[in-house]
């Protein structure tokens, strides 16, 4: 069947354009005072969200983290502020509460603030905290989810967090506290025995530590890793190793933060879905990285 | 400082609209012959990504999930032809096989194919096997990642899926494995004692037994839980109560599926973050739901 559609004008004539009728749609009115907590996604702009984008349309100011694209600050209002909150080097970062009473004097200066995260606000981002700031001193406030790095830069990787036949439950953990060691309040016994797939964030640190609990804790020490820096970004690296092997394999081929590792038999799949790597020419080397039997797939 | 913008056109002159220069992007082309899986997100239009939207702007043929929004329906092509691939009612479900074959028969008519899942198509979404399936039939494939109802739909309930000063983890888990029973591959009581913070999918039909199981393994039968149903859609619904008052509040409330169901302390936040409720005018209900110390708070 064919759609009925009543936007007009939703071809632009550009065979690659991207101007479509969204014009149709009610998007949010930024109103002076607010603050918009948003999330950039993992990197490639193209991962931003449309209400992110009607955001950037909109505010007086962008106060923006480290592990935001620059590509998407273009797509603010020409005389917008860009502001920028993560660390410098040699500068020390600004404290979690400096960052929360700028946004709050800017938005009881009216004006519309736009408080740009990496990834998605709610996940490793603090913006919870933040946003509990704000509603604490009245500041009106609008969250606008990003794509999280843990599922959407694994997809760029040609790795799905979830996958039937592996696993129905994963787990996502940061790889260090507030204090920036190990979180302490992590249970790598139950972790070990109770997630059949972990995603990691910020982990690359204590990577020799956490294989090892997690080796103790029963795991298998070949159990397959994929460490992915700078996912969705053109310069994305995919490293594939596995538990024993991995702090060896992360030294030696140099691959840094930011990085999201994950760590369970999913990672396998990256063998027949590295979707990027077969843009570019390269064969799948595996097409049943799982080893499973298609006549056991139902519906 | 204010950046330099190389976009002249940026400003549309619509005090509202959301028509930007996206065109000094080099958005991806949509190759004849291609299945380009894309996430449609929770249900809100503007948690879809850029992306998508291009997606949609190029396809001849959407073949879509249940839970995808109609709405983004609209931003195709007038001339697409939309294929349901859902559950209709008394029919049973197309088998994931049947649609795998349909995706793999229209790419190999040279048909640009959207395959449009709810959510993201690797969370639960069974978006790896059909890719898999794809590749197998050396069909050229695009993953394009959406917003995940488990964070963004919690986002917009008012809910972080992580706070520092609860979780250093989430799991997000299925509450049905593919034979529709609970999950018998999970470990509760693993999952219990290392998992923080819990994030069920399609969890409402196995509540009583999972709230059991997890009380059993030594969760706080007082713990929060958050029910939200149709999240991010104008018609969401979010119910609070505990572990062990969910599966009563839930029967009473007739509060039903698709819902995401969080278990753990963050689920206080939302009567702080309820940024939702406080459009409209409800005041927020508790500016410190975790009972925190603020002068704990660290940079």
């Amino acid at each position: 069947m064919t759609q009925d559609v009543t936007n007009s004008d939703l071809q632009t004539g550009k065979p690659n354009g991207i101007l479509p009728a969204l014009d149709s749609v009610d998007w949010p009115v930024f109103e002076a005072g607010w603050v918009w907590m948003v999330g950039g996604g993992p990197g490639d702009p193209g991962l931003l969200t449309l209400h992110a984008l009607n955001a950037l349309q909109q505010a007086d100011i962008i106060i923006y983290d480290a592990l935001v694209d620059k590509a998407l600050l273009s797509w603010a209002k020409p005389d917008a502020v860009i502001e920028y909150a993560g660390k410098r080097g040699g500068k020390p970062s600004p404290k979690q509460r400096d960052i929360s009473l700028r946004l709050i004097e800017l938005a009881q200066a009216g004006k519309r603030v736009l408080r740009l995260k990496g990834g998605d606000p709610f996940v490793f981002g603090r913006g919870g905290e933040e946003a509990q700031t704000l509603v604490q001193a009245g500041i009106k406030l609008r969250i606008i989810p990003g794509i999280s790095a843990g599922i959407g830069g694994l997809a760029y990787a040609g790795i799905p967090v979830t996958h039937r036949d592996v696993n129905q439950s994963v787990t996502f953990l940061s790889g260090h506290d507030r204090t920036g060691l190990m979180p302490s309040a992590l249970d790598w016994d139950a972790l070990s025995k109770g997630s059949q797939v972990i995603v990691m964030y910020m982990a690359i640190k204590h990577m020799p530590d956490i294989c090892e609990k997690l080796i103790a804790a029963g795991r298998d020490p070949h159990e397959p890793v994929a460490v992915v820096n700078n996912a969705t970004r053109d310069d994305m690296q995919v490293l594939e190793t596995t538990l024993v092997k991995a702090h060896e394999d992360i030294t030696r081929s140099g691959i840094g933060a930011p990085a999201i590792v994950c760590i369970g038999r999913v990672a396998l799949m990256r063998q027949c879905l590295d979707w990027m790597g077969q843009m570019q020419g390269v064969p799948p080397r595996n097409l049943d990285p799982l080893d499973v039997r298609s006549e056991s797939e139902t519906g």
